[in-house]
């Protein structure tokens, strides 16, 4: 497939503020609100087109296409959105944001507090998926589109979309929760931790003020990163990757890099610690642990499910460990047993958690046929 | 079951000093060796009673009993090994010795090398599970132990057991491999790297010279010994002893640790980054990575196994995704391809990886019978 003739192409990023005072979920609030996002496709006079799409933890706006250069790396689900791909611009108006918090244009712990006009930092408050939800709402606002014809993403992008079908009903007509769970196990927690332990810990982090002292925890970001790596792949994407094979075909007895999945690690974590922000990695990985939308209710995700009016479509990937079949089969059995409509699909993958970024046939013509078919 | 009456009670170590040269595998040598050990039972007049005891990664040459008070904390194997138990110090000689490149009083990084009269640090030479292996055998040679009734370990333990049966086929006649793998995955190592990399990242790693200007890298062994956790216990071990149980009953919206999971794996790091060295933590991982005894026969592990003379018994856990049934179902294949006394159990357990450290009463009996039936 010529990627020129099936991406959406050169795309710009928008923006746009919000002065309403936005009350969180924590009981905090911020007095004034940017975000950034980009859009795909055409509105069509009735408005009904928009889809929404969610992006995970480390994620951005930046979901298709490119900014300058057709040759440099695309947006992170241009496998799946662009004309005639699983999400067809040709038929959809896609609108694609940076969430509240992040560390890409979106008012986050990098942006200034208006109230001291110094940097967030630390300071930025702890945000849910709800909030993002209700950012995002406003975002719909702005658009001026009443209801979405889908939201849709994968892993926490997948969680907003859950989340968008309980909190505003009457405002998706779909919901695409793909690689999701509903809510953490404490293995995930576990992981979380790891990560904000290694950021938390890292001398640099300045107690969160590193920016104001000209630092970065790059070394805990890095560890931050490779942890999190080592969950996006299954066991059999790694040993089909990287196997145990050395990178100059013989031991050294060294701690350099000797088998390739230890420089594939390294190189991940330099990358992500010199292009992410630590606070904002820090909040995405407790919004990620406090998503729980059953504890409303006790628990009881059947019950936390009664609202919901959306068509949804529950898809998990056989090789993923991070939020494996059985966590999607959760949601969907609620949905089921609350009397909702909806479908599972598990597709055979062996790209682990990360299945969700691939454009393996069975699953874009699943998300194709999901979008198209209106019931 | 009273653990005074069960227990093997007080014990001492001892410690044996080498002067001989030892060629390591690496090409590396070392002018002296010096290893701690401990020993349980007594050896009978024939010396036929000698059972060698393997410890992981992590542990030492204390795996039974107790050094001053009766209700301090017992050794690493204590629920196995005493009187009556699976390793029956009333009918065996039990044998534990703490490995070369340990922190417990065996020649490691934290000893004096004698050519510089300083601290070796990370000067010490990298080691293989064969040196380990040799260094047993002198060892036995010490204690006058011509062939070991038997050879047994969990995890890295097991692959020692396994690498005994195959380097001196003549020394020993069963071998009990538990937990284990023949040789790691790349997400093992992926792991592994993670731990070595929070490590030499620590400021105060100091190149591996920290005890020289009085430091140790704390935070990054803490770091090391919080992903270690994770691989440890299961997903399902994780969820029945923390589940997603607060600490406070309620979301504190900051960084401290609110979830159960997160205050137990702060508080294994913290104890652990206090007591263990991090240059042997780093040797240990590497020694781990290396193992594969299949490599000198170009990945044929039935050849690896031809030299084997031992009765063999091959124990996995359900729940042990680190060293998973699969792994160990590789080594008793490859035994029953090769013509080998094999036995293979797979024990229902909920603990993980570190199920092997439980006395499971189906464990406890597979192993008293595997070591009572003298074939």
């Amino acid at each position: 497939m010529d990627n020129k003739i099936s991406s959406v192409g050169r795309v710009t990023a928008q923006s746009v503020e919000f002065k309403e005072t936005l009350i969180l979920e924590s009981g905090d609030q911020l007095e004034s609100l940017e975000i950034i996002f980009e859009t795909y496709g055409n509105l069509n006079p009735d408005r009904t087109n928009a889809i929404l799409v969610c992006h995970a933890l480390s994620g951005n706006h930046h979901s298709a296409g490119y900014y300058k250069n057709p040759d440099e790396r695309k947006g992170w689900w241009d496998s799946l959105i662009g004309p005639g791909k699983a999400i067809d611009t040709n038929k959809y108006f896609v609108v694609s944001p940076n969430n509240l918090g992040g560390c890409h244009g979106t008012t986050g712990p990098t942006s200034i507090d208006p109230k001291t006009q110094e940097i967030y930092g630390p300071d930025f408050p702890m945000i849910t998926v709800s909030d993002w939800v209700n950012c995002q709402a406003l975002l719909a606002d702005h658009l001026g589109i009443q209801v979405w014809h889908s939201v849709i993403g994968g892993s926490l992008g997948g969680m907003q979309a859950l989340n968008w079908s309980i909190a505003y009903p009457d405002r998706i007509k779909k919901a695409g929760i793909i690689a999701a769970a509903p809510k953490l196990s404490a293995q995930n927690i576990a992981f979380n931790e790891v990560a904000r332990q290694a950021i938390i810990t890292d001398p640099d982090y300045q107690d969160g003020y590193y920016l104001k002292v000209g630092k970065s925890p790059k070394r805990g970001l890095r560890l931050a990163r490779m942890v999190g790596h080592i969950t996006y792949l299954s066991d059999e994407a790694m040993r089909d990757k990287f196997g145990r094979e050395l990178k100059e075909g013989k031991l050294n007895f060294g701690y350099g890099a000797e088998f390739e999945v230890e420089s594939y690690l390294r190189y991940q974590g330099d990358i992500f610690s010199e292009s992410f922000d630590a606070n904002t990695y820090l909040l995405m990985t407790k919004l990620l642990d406090y998503f729980d939308p059953a504890d409303k209710c006790n628990g009881n995700l059947v019950k936390a499910f009664e609202p919901i009016k959306a068509q949804v479509m529950v898809i998990s990937f056989t090789s993923d460990w991070r939020f494996s079949p059985e966590r999607s089969k959760e949601i969907s059995d609620a949905l089921l047993e609350a009397n909702k409509n909806v479908s599972y699909l598990e597709i055979k993958s062996t790209h682990g958690h990360d299945s969700f970024l691939f454009s393996e046939d069975r699953y874009v013509r699943a998300i194709k046929a999901f979008l198209g078919n209106d019931q």
